[in-house]
């Protein structure tokens, strides 16, 4: 029986944009594993309250259900051991770093970066929802949350200074194949890549050199994912 | 035959204050080595010259003189494996964004609050090597390399927001008990304990508590480091 996966999709069901999906597809295909795909929206709450968890990703194994991407790679390591994505007891603890780096550091930049791009591309029934989320979790409008990417930009690119140095000595994260944390830094820069044509990276950079080389990973597995147009109606935005 | 260490001191032979040599008289603790002191200064560039390096850590292990202490905790690792420093391939490969996350981020924001005291505490001998060496690679005087801490300390803080997010989580960076990767971070907050009176951490701070932790960890070895007094010629500031 194959595994499931709840993967969150945009206005377009084929294109799949959240971040932390992204880690756990990528490190299904690390595992050789092979999955069923559920696309779901912030607001299909019914469809996962068997899991007790709100968001996705949302893995099925058999009888059991898992929540939470932290959670699920400590899981496949456990029942699938090899390739490793942790790599043991202090491999994990040290991604954990990398994890909340990439977390405070990364995503709430990509976030004002790509705001209204990802506005204009999610499914119109979750529009109210993630307005009222993000305007909680940021205490403001919508509007304002989003950055101007002429100042913001730069910031982000200067904020990727460690991966940037890490990738100069090594192939990846992971060293000289990629770990859990290539695909925690990797799926926030899939989020982007599916949901706004803004290039974050520059294509002299070093960053973008091992982002090209994650792409072509797992036989092009991120490569060929399906990117989301904007829905027709410009007054959504 | 005990290790020998060459480590970094201040005006006061006693104070030793290298970020970098903190880390591996860490790891020394960790791997339960003794090892003897030879106090360096920044000038003595003929007394390690026998390593090949014009910086310490110099380690000398019988016949072998190792130098940089990402090679040094490596060599550790291989040699006195139990416990680990660096956790095995993947765990090294993580370790490594952590180094160059603390070297990159927080070294610079340190050295900008400290460099008043830390140019106050320095052997006359290495005034003039340190402001070249620093002039040149801040590309400007060290009067202006300095940062007003009421400012810069807020960012300071701000930027150890991922170390703060791991250790709210888990006791260590590594995990239940310290790994090099404490070590790292460790090492440039003991840089400034030594050689400022500047308090980098608010009590309340759980970065502030996981410090206190590592201080303590070893018998208190960190704990009892001689903290460095200002030469008394204020002249000479």
């Amino acid at each position: 029986m194959p595994l499931v996966l709840y993967d969150l999709a945009g206005a377009d069901e084929e294109a799949r944009f959240s971040p932390y999906c992204w880690r756990i597809k990528m490190a299904l295909r690390h595992k050789g594993l092979a999955w069923r795909e559920v696309p779901w929206r912030f607001t299909d709450k019914d469809a996962i309250v068997f899991s007790g968890s709100k968001t996705v990703p949302v893995l099925v194994d058999g009888t059991r259900s898992l929540s939470d991407s932290w959670t699920i790679a400590r899981y496949l390591d456990e029942h699938y051991p090899e390739p490793s994505l942790l790599g043991g007891p202090l491999g994990e603890a040290h991604a954990l770093f990398i994890r909340l780096w990439s977390e405070s550091t990364l995503h709430p930049l990509i976030l004002r970066l790509i705001l209204p791009d990802l506005y204009a591309r999610l499914h119109p029934k979750d529009l109210d929802y993630f307005r009222s989320s993000r305007e909680a979790r940021f205490g403001k409008p919508l509007e304002q949350i989003a950055s101007e990417p002429s100042t913001s930009l730069p910031a982000f690119r200067a904020a990727l200074a460690p991966v940037r140095s890490v990738v100069r000595s090594q192939p990846y994260l992971g060293g000289a194949r990629p770990s859990f944390a290539d695909y925690i830094v990797f799926g926030a820069l899939q989020w982007a890549r599916v949901m706004s044509p803004l290039e974050l990276l520059e294509p002299g950079d070093a960053v973008h050199a091992w982002r090209d080389r994650l792409l072509g990973e797992h036989d092009g597995y991120a490569a060929r994912a399906p990117i989301c147009q904007p829905r027709l109606d410009p007054s959504a935005r």
